[in-house]
């Protein structure tokens, strides 16, 4: 039955990048071993290795998988003409980066955004990482470059403004709310949502 | 001559400063000794004791210094009526802190905002840290909760939304930015403020 063969290996995998997700939340990447990781998901060295070699290939398959749930949630809405408005489609992909990852807290709190404020900075010192994350990132601005083009033929926003400028700018409005999150506690997504609507209200004028 | 002493002085405490603020973005806090802050800085231990205790006051005082600047540029745009609008102060303060720590420049790249993922992922472990990020963090909050205040009541943006979710927000895209330029290199503050323009041109309907 490959079916049911084919959900076991996924639950299995989830288990692991789960378990591993917790332990580095909560002592850092370098301060985990593959032997705390083997520890939290309770799983035998021969089951984990199976499916990650070591303690790289996991961070690395944590990140790709949360930047490709990114991704798709973009490509989803793309498909709409027009697409919803940026303040709908941030709290669409963060809700859903969020809930996704509920799985993973830690003392009570969500710990995805402190998990991402760690892979940032380990990206600054691992090279394959970095890489990871420079192509996952240029995926997710391709999607946004995307939405950004049908606003504008849209008639919704300005269109003497570089899409990509506009990708980047949302883009970092969801990166610097998760960042908050993880420095200061979580906070629901409509706050920021709230924030994009009331500058979306401030009317822009073209420059001259 | 006291004020000769204090150019003295600060200019000491600016060297030291910058001389740690170099050592963390290269090696990381936790590879970082005071020994290699002594190298860096070319002053003896009792130079560098006399105005740090140690690592951790040296962190505090580079992060306190950044939230600071943050905010003075903040207060003095908030004293105009009304205020400039967000894509001008986002530049102005951006501006400004990256131009303060143009310095602090490690291997060609601007290195600021790569100290500052670095004092993130710090924040998680180091409770004082925290504090005081936590304290500057509200404080820069207010400030912006001033500015959102005077753009309500000059009637530019919609007075139905918490002002303070705009703040967070607009900290957040400030943020966000930041940790690209640490993650992807560095970009011009202009590309964010043109992101802002057009979020601002998208026009933003009441809540019904």
């Amino acid at each position: 039955m490959p079916r049911v063969s084919q959900h076991h290996l996924d639950a299995r995998r989830r288990q692991i990048l789960d378990g591993a997700a917790r332990c580095f939340v909560r002592n850092g990447f370098h301060a985990t071993s593959m032997a705390d990781v083997l520890r939290e998901t309770g799983l035998s060295a021969g089951a984990v290795y199976r499916y990650f070699r070591g303690k790289e290939e996991l961070i690395e398959a944590i990140v790709t998988e949360v930047l490709d749930a990114i991704r798709t949630t973009f490509e989803t809405a793309a498909r709409t003409s027009p697409p919803p408005p940026p303040d709908v489609l941030v709290g669409q992909v963060m809700t859903e980066v969020l809930t996704e990852r509920s799985g993973l807290s830690c003392d009570g709190e969500d710990s995805f955004p402190r998990l991402m404020i760690q892979v940032w900075t380990e990206t600054l010192r691992n090279e394959d990482l970095s890489a990871v994350m420079r192509a996952g990132y240029l995926k997710v601005r391709e999607s946004w470059i995307r939405v950004v083009l049908a606003y504008q033929k849209a008639g919704l926003m300005r269109d003497d403004i570089p899409a990509d400028h506009v990708a980047r700018t949302m883009i970092a409005a969801a990166q610097g709310f998760a960042a908050q999150q993880a420095l200061f506690g979580s906070a629901p997504v409509s706050v920021l949502q709230d924030g994009l609507r009331a500058l979306m209200s401030m009317g822009g004028q073209r420059a001259s």
